[in-house]
């Protein structure tokens, strides 16, 4: 049996502003939860099924002697979290700190204008971890990272990806790599010789991106449309010219 | 007021059952809903707001003079559906006949293996009207292309692209273009140079191409990978891979 007040606790995280009072947040699944207990997040505690506890038991002790480990049911556990399947594990962690921003030469970065759905922003978490991308600046209005439905969607990609949360336009003023900003009326991105480093803007999903970032952005680009949809989803088109700015990487010669 | 029986008629439609039954399924959204009132499928009923009737009344008379138009609020609308939000209109509409299958020199395809998500089938179906793929051929595991989370997933997408349900053994032993499945390990896209027509086939959410397909699949195809994520998201990755086949046939030179 959960406490009532650990109960409390744990889903007092569903909210934004809970996350930010306490330095905590949630991951649930039992394939997130094992990754999460590989990395240096600290581990509060962990609520894990009888079975999750026999298999992975030794590896908790041993790689983290103080977490809390508590017992319970699939039901007990699905009732604390987001998710009505996903319920053989569920772990408090504390919110890793930021490091300084920094750009390493050579390097990709993406910067999110006001992503607002957390499938979406998990998603594109998975797809910068796919292409080998480990930073991402996010306007203040972005949703927030380490709500329990961006970790989930980012499948074990937010142990891997940094996020910082800033005013995009003093951020794209002052970086010193080519910025490109997705746009549905922009140069092709088949016939673009991305530059060595850059910033890939991505924009809001019905908004695009907004007026006041567009003085910012030196090359408006688009994925070439052969059909009639209107556009793709945001996280289809990162991936997309992920693909491609990788590869122009490999190939092509870079103009800068 | 909308009667209880067509209430339960609407209702009904949320399950395939009752949309095999009747030949009927429903479409949310106003913005889906004018897409499809712009097509040719039957439009039995339409369920819409006073505002929207006020906006599209003259076109709905128009150019479906037989179309049954209950007026009905926001909330009421809701109710009917499986969104909470998408509430403007919906609309009752006849399952268009299947055409038989033929494919045109050029073309490409998809086929999907058990495809279990609806939004990603929806997605999938919006990428490939993006790309210009108008044919995708399903397993007959595959979730239903007429499930209200799925037409509401394509985006409109669903009046342009064509899906069968058949054996996928058996329509990949007839075929007579090259066979291309997305595998973790297989060749890279970047290096493929894809044929002028062909089939790409996408695999399970969880379990990918299962077994008893591979040996109809003469290129194994993979995303080049340059981090850690463990995979990509299947409508992800029909997306990168759909933008390749396109570039490629634009620049390269066929091999078949």
């Amino acid at each position: 049996m959960i406490s009532k007040n650990k109960t409390k606790l744990i889903k007092s995280l569903h909210q934004k502003k809970y996350r930010k009072k306490t330095g905590m947040f949630l991951v649930e699944g039992a394939k997130s939860v094992l990754e999460l207990l590989q990395s240096h997040i600290n581990v509060t505690t962990v609520v894990v099924t009888e079975v999750f506890l026999k298999e992975h038991g030794n590896m908790l002790n041993r790689k983290h002697p103080e977490t809390e480990v508590l017992v319970a049911s699939e039901q007990e556990i699905s009732a604390l979290g987001v998710f009505k399947t996903n319920n053989a594990a569920l772990a408090v962690a504390e919110i890793p700190k930021s490091e300084a921003f920094s750009l390493q030469p050579q390097e990709y970065i993406l910067a999110l204008d006001d992503i607002s759905d957390p499938g979406n922003l998990g998603t594109i978490i998975r797809i910068a971890d796919w292409f080998g991308i480990h930073k991402i600046v996010c306007s203040p209005g972005t949703t927030d990272c380490f709500s329990p439905k961006v970790v989930s969607a980012s499948m074990g990609s937010f142990l891997r990806v940094q996020l910082w949360y800033i005013a995009l336009e003093h951020f794209l003023e002052n970086i010193q790599v080519p910025v490109y900003g997705a746009f549905l009326a922009g140069d092709d991105i088949h016939q673009t010789a991305f530059a060595a480093s850059g910033v890939l803007v991505l924009g809001n999903e019905s908004e695009g991106i907004r007026k006041y970032l567009e003085p910012y952005i030196e090359h408006r680009i688009s994925i070439p449309k052969y059909g009639a949809a209107e556009s793709l989803n945001v996280a289809i088109a990162t991936a997309v010219i992920c693909d491609n700015v990788m590869r122009s990487k490999k190939e092509g010669t870079p103009i800068y």
